[in-house]
């Protein structure tokens, strides 16, 4: 029994026919996320930092690059949409495993189908069985694998890649089997890089190197057959712990795409619970911040730990602030990209909600729960008990709620009427005749 | 204590006017060696593929590819020159470590200056500081490292092509933390791609994916800062039992250019003193084949695990066959490319001879070791101790042996009179104002 046969086999043979239609919508919406983030993501500089390294390196440039005006070869394009998507940590995640799925997949394919005509049917199919392939993978190494230090989302990122770009390019088994052990060889990304640009270089590299591997093995290029259960395999050595059988247990049955989950706010989903019930709160009682004398949190252990950040003074803080999350719930009635900005942290109303903000780690409260007691300045409590956080996967965004996420990171980098379309492209991607229709409308000046 | 900015330090001040003389003439011998294995190499179908499939990916051709007409941009030069020195398995091996040291480093190297004007003194600076670089790493990190399944040459490789293409970039001691960071998280390579194409990628992505690390880090594109020691990074993550201090203990007072070797033949380290000493045989006593009645070899276990291979019919089988090892010996008195070709291995004559072989695992026999008795038709025996392998540290091929080597292996890729150019100037490159020079004269047609 080999898994890389096996799973080779179903990505050369399965067709989007036999895809049920809620995990085709399901794509859909991964699909949407993915656009907005590698908009929002486009402008920040470390996306221009890689720009200005590897633009003299470019082929010709054939392929776009989300949300920006230059051009390059489809590999550095797929690597700039990969650093873009996941550079705001706003991307999907699959709880079960802890990959951001849809990035490295996605921004292979993107910058494939910017340079050569794919159909929107052939995208999707090559989308949901790329998708599949990486969270299957990233299930069978999971929790060992992330738990001493790999960042999933690149290691395995570059399996999802690969797949759903030798499916494009009609793979035979032979070489798919070569393609799935080129990728294995180049599984990389390091937890340690957390915090930096680096770690949004994984996504990236792991659609460049996921489409080169499968370039290679078109061209023939020979690898083990047993990338990822042979001795010396990818599970052997970068698990201590592994269970193979979860790549091809009732493959083309169960789908990972439903257990796909997409964040409301960009920052950690530790504090999405307190924004969560702080926006509640600010919508139901039209509140005056001025009026708030007091901020009470009740949050899970784990909130207190990685979130107990205070006298904040820069954007990049705040995401990692409970204090500042509730402020922006309550003040703004919302949690965007501008709400983590230097200059929102600053806001002289924000911080004065911020520094009125206690909160205390309560072990009978979960991750997807807060506890919040707003005192204002008459006396009255506003009560609120988040009992499952917006955005987890029993209480998932609805499809209006993505396209405003949508709307809030994609005006950075579009006009709003283009912002518009791309939206509505978004929506009906599997029936468009050739997918540059949509990434037309995602680049930066309709170039 | 960061072993990260340490070593970043060290390879930002170090100066090669500090570098012993002796270091300094064992980077010529690599060097020499590495230029043959690359030019040997350049024609192999797995060179032609990767061409094949990135060709159409390449930025503008301003580096050349060792051996070949072609041009390509720096990065896939890097890649290319990466490929083809290390697909004969004939490059050079620290037995410290199992590292094929200069394969990542010079690859990356020459594809730099072939595109930009470089000294043969900043070259040689580089050249020595990366290969440093990793064999310390390598040397921190092993055996644990390697016993899990990595291939060591793709997993360190990638710090000695970052730290030497950014001792060139002159990176500042930011940056240069910085390019350790990323070449970390970009570390890989799995043996289990052995006896595939794959396994020659692994010093190509590790000098490509180098080169890349060291122009992100001098376009300000940010990494961890504990790349290689911090509880998520390189050392933790990819080795069970780790020595930080062998980063950095006797920095330029100890250098492991001198613990290098070079192997005199194109195969499997463990048939090499039955090789040799058949070899010996065969000089000494200019045997005509037809003379031999039989041959008895005492070796270590180790061969008869590894190559003990019969009624072989292929070049790459003769690779792992001692009988194959021995019958070219005594019949050719070499063991060159020609002598693993499927021709060879077919040869009446020495088929005749490897069949007459007998093989006996012995453990008093080490791994340098052979015991070999030639019996000739008139009843005379004649025998062999090998007691140290030449090649081995012990017992180095002296820089005549290498320049054959050079030669046996050139010449698939370059006129003589071209090789013999080439040869000249490797010995001197310290000595070139533009290495170009060196490089003009080891690509095909003058190009």
């Amino acid at each position: 029994m080999s898994e890389t046969k096996t799973l080779a086999s179903y990505i050369v043979t399965s067709r989007i026919e036999s895809v049920p239609d809620d995990v085709r919508h399901e794509a859909r919406r991964a699909i949407v996320n993915f656009m907005g983030c590698a908009l929002g993501g486009s402008v920040d500089a470390a996306v221009d930092r890689a720009m200005q390294a590897f633009g003299p390196f470019s082929g010709k440039p054939t392929a776009s690059i989300l949300g920006r005006g230059e051009r390059m070869d489809p590999l550095h394009a797929s690597l700039m949409n990969g650093i873009s998507s996941h550079v705001y940590d706003f991307d999907d995640t699959t709880p079960k495993n802890y990959v951001h799925p849809t990035s490295p997949v996605a921004s292979a394919l993107f910058a494939y189908a910017s340079a050569n005509r794919v159909s929107g049917r052939d995208f999707m199919e090559a989308f949901i069985l790329g998708f599949e392939a990486e969270s299957r993978i990233a299930n069978a190494v999971y929790p060992a694998h992330y738990d001493v230090g790999w960042h999933i989302t690149g290691t395995v990122g570059v399996f999802g890649a690969a797949t759903a770009i030798g499916k494009l390019l009609k793979l035979s088994e032979q070489a798919m089997i070569w393609n799935i052990g080129l990728a294995a060889t180049q599984a990389a990304g390091l937890r340690e890089m957390f915090g930096s640009m680096a770690k949004a270089l994984h996504p990236g590299r792991a659609a460049q190197n996921g489409y080169g591997s499968a370039l290679l093995a078109q061209a023939g290029f020979t690898a083990g057959e047993h990338g990822l259960e042979g001795p010396r395999g990818f599970a052997a050595v970068q698990a201590t712990a592994y269970h193979l059988w979860k790549i091809t247990t009732r493959l083309g049955v169960d789908f990972d795409l439903r257990a796909n989950t997409y964040k409301p706010f960009p920052c950690g989903i530790v504090n999405h619970p307190t924004i969560d019930g702080c926006i509640q709160i600010h919508d139901e009682h039209h509140l005056d911040p001025a009026k708030i004398a007091g901020v009470r949190l009740r949050v899970a252990p784990l909130v207190m730990d990685l979130c107990n950040q205070r006298g904040i003074t820069k954007g990049l803080q705040g995401k990692f602030s409970v204090y500042h999350g509730a402020a922006i719930g309550l003040v703004r009635g919302k949690a965007g990209i501008q709400e983590y900005t230097d200059e929102t942290v600053n806001d002289p109303t924000v911080r004065r909600v911020r520094e009125l903000v206690t909160a205390v780690g309560d072990p009978s409260v979960t991750e997807d729960q807060a506890r919040i007691e707003v005192q204002l300045a008459s006396g009255e409590t506003l009560a609120r008990f988040v009992e499952q956080s917006l955005g987890n996967v029993h209480r998932p965004m609805d499809d209006k709620q993505l396209e405003d996420k949508f709307r809030n990171q994609a005006v950075a980098a579009l006009p709003a009427a283009q912002v518009e379309k791309a939206i509505e492209l978004c929506w009906r991607i599997d029936q468009l005749d050739d997918v540059a229709e949509l990434i037309r409308a995602a680049v930066s000046s309709g170039k």
